[in-house]
């Protein structure tokens, strides 16, 4: 099943340049459009200053009271409550200055210099103490990070649309070959001939170009000994897929790649995590997104991403059970919040979390070691995908 | 001051087929090495039993008590103290029959397929009910991991060489081409052209070849974010140099290739952390190697590496101080003790220490963001590069 994109094999091909320019002016419209957006929030609170009204920000309302979650696009987003945050207010006023020190930053020391930052250099660029008083304009770098997400979801924009980066994590291999830029060097990356390190999967991944691949689905483990595993029996090789790991809670880059993955290429994305609740909520954030970032489900959430393992059921049809670990009362406790939650109210999931509330264990993927230790690459998961036993 | 190493720049060059030979010689005769010392270890036991004695083995005493510093090469070493561990002792006992199911694991799972595997793999594997008892060989991880690293130091060997692979971490770019191996498969990597990603650094490195490289010094950052920064000013290639970043306290991967960089092709290594203990002790186990893994400084550690900073005196020289963080309790009795240790005793870091006591400030590189995103890349580093203004 091999696929083929658009696009030219290397740089020196004839058009190559034309697309370079293509890919150029794309990017420099997004920065423009960005860029605009921030202009015409500027505009409308230079309005309200001539009109003497006073300044005022509609910022939507995050955090469990407004956050629901929507069955037919599957995700978790933010409801319509929206607060007005005053200028002259002396419960809004610092909130109010901070969101204009974010502003002012975004524009002037990254969009229009098309550099990109940290939340963490944001904080230090715009902490000082305000001339003439003893007040700091940030104390902390929660306040900061607050009001860029203030800021995100008043401009119904993403982070990295303001050339905020997030601690980059993941490794990726697979027979796909991407197209990266980093300014305005390109790279043609080949992710089948990474050897046994892998990409390491950026916090951006907005300007990533696929150029061809020959896949048929990604699989995404949560652990990098299982990437170190599958990649050194060439599993994504023999199989036919992207191999990618979250090494952990997937990050914002590894998320917003398994999204365009899906939804670019509509290429199958499968999950496999440990057998527990800490696994379930990883699958879930990268399949439903998080309720900390509601607002960002649209860009963060792959609605099509299937949980392939490791089940509660795969720890008997496997003969796991010498293996497992004892479900603590923390585990118990979460498993009792996620059942009642709206995005694990299917019927596999209530299933699945009630067989763990059962029998009370858990199981790691490396469980599967006991057998031998290939046996994930040439028994479990071929077999899970041949009968394509998800849960959904 | 371009440099070119032997070989062929692709696998098609006249030779390349030999080479291929080489190196896969090369990798069997190490693992030969190893085999045949696990088999001389079970060949000893054999005879004492043969001879009706009490079968042991001989571990060198790890811990405080058998930790020195090795002034003249520079490293933390395990002193002579060797404890003697035997089969029929109600103490040792079931150590040692885990340390046997160690070397059964690494013999026959791993050594003899050409396999490596994760501490936890192990774990897995060798954990079992004793047949006729209500005993497991091994209850908690904690075991056998504590097995493993007897096993090593017992043979006088290293994890690697055991197959034994670590958690990777850590990013590198740079103008530098590297061959890596996974089982028979070859990759040659151009560190330059891997976009804002990099190549995720392995946890075995002992297959990487350094092909060629066009550059001047290493400079290895304890931090992604300042990883991203570097690369996206495209420092690395205008400084010629390769950027490493180990995302913190360094993992085995990262210090194993910081010790072949500098000890093979003689490249001057520079280290860039936070002006605070942590950062000065992420430095020390990077150069020194560490009081837990004193069996392995001699090839981990990197003795030539030097500390560019941040340093204390930075906070002065570059205007720092309205960024400062104020020192914690725990981080003025973190530099007392380091203060103490035998590789801080050089007068320019007795005088740095002292300093971060007196001021009881420390500072994170990203500090310097306060200033301008690009005041690292443009300013900072390269004049303490040219001034060569580091600490031993």
């Amino acid at each position: 099943m091999g696929k083929e994109m658009v696009m030219a094999k290397d740089g020196k091909e004839k058009g190559a340049e034309s697309r370079k320019e293509n890919v150029q002016q794309k990017r420099l419209k997004n920065r423009e459009e960005t860029l605009s957006k921030i202009k015409g929030f500027a505009h409308d609170l230079v309005q309200e200053i001539e009109k003497a009204e006073n300044p005022h920000i509609d910022i939507p309302v995050r955090g469990s009271s407004n956050v629901a979650f929507d069955e037919k696009n599957k995700k978790i987003v933010l409801g319509s409550k929206v607060a007005k945050r005053y200028l002259f207010n002396v419960a809004h006023a610092r909130r109010f200055m901070q969101t204009m020190l974010v502003a002012s930053y975004v524009k002037k020391d990254l969009l229009e210099n098309n550099l990109t930052a940290t939340l963490r250099d944001l904080y230090y660029s715009k902490k000082h103490t305000i001339s003439g008083t003893k007040e700091d304009t940030i104390d902390e770098q929660k306040e900061s990070d607050l009001a860029i997400v203030d800021f995100e979801v008043a401009l119904d924009t993403f982070r990295e649309r303001l050339h905020l980066r997030a601690e980059p994590k993941g490794r990726m291999a697979g027979m796909f070959t991407i197209r990266d830029y980093v300014q305005d060097r390109e790279s043609l990356i080949d992710l089948s001939k990474l050897g046994s390190g892998g990409l390491a999967i950026p916090s951006i991944v907005e300007q990533i170009e696929f150029v061809d691949y020959d896949i048929d689905y990604v699989l995404v483990a949560e652990k990098n000994a299982i990437f170190d595993r599958l990649n050194e029996d060439e599993y994504w090789k023999r199989n036919k897929c992207l191999l990618m790991t979250t090494a952990g809670q997937a990050a914002r880059g590894a998320r917003r790649l398994l999204q365009r993955l899906s939804g670019e290429l509509k290429l199958p994305c499968y999950a496999l995590t440990d057998a527990d609740p800490y696994g379930w909520y990883i699958f879930s954030t990268m399949k439903y997104g998080s309720m900390a970032l509601a607002h960002e489900s649209d860009r963060l959430g792959c609605k099509e991403l299937k949980f392939l393992g490791m089940s509660i059921s795969d720890i008997e049809h496997y003969d796991l059970r010498n293996v497992t670990i004892k479900a603590k009362d923390v585990d118990i406790k979460r498993a009792q919040e996620m059942k009642a939650y709206d995005w694990f109210k299917s019927k596999p999931w209530q299933k699945e979390i009630d067989k763990f509330l059962d029998k009370k264990v858990k199981a790691e993927i490396q469980s599967l070691s006991s057998k031998n230790l290939q046996y994930i690459s040439h028994t479990y998961l071929p077999e899970k995908i041949k009968s394509q036993d998800f849960l959904p």
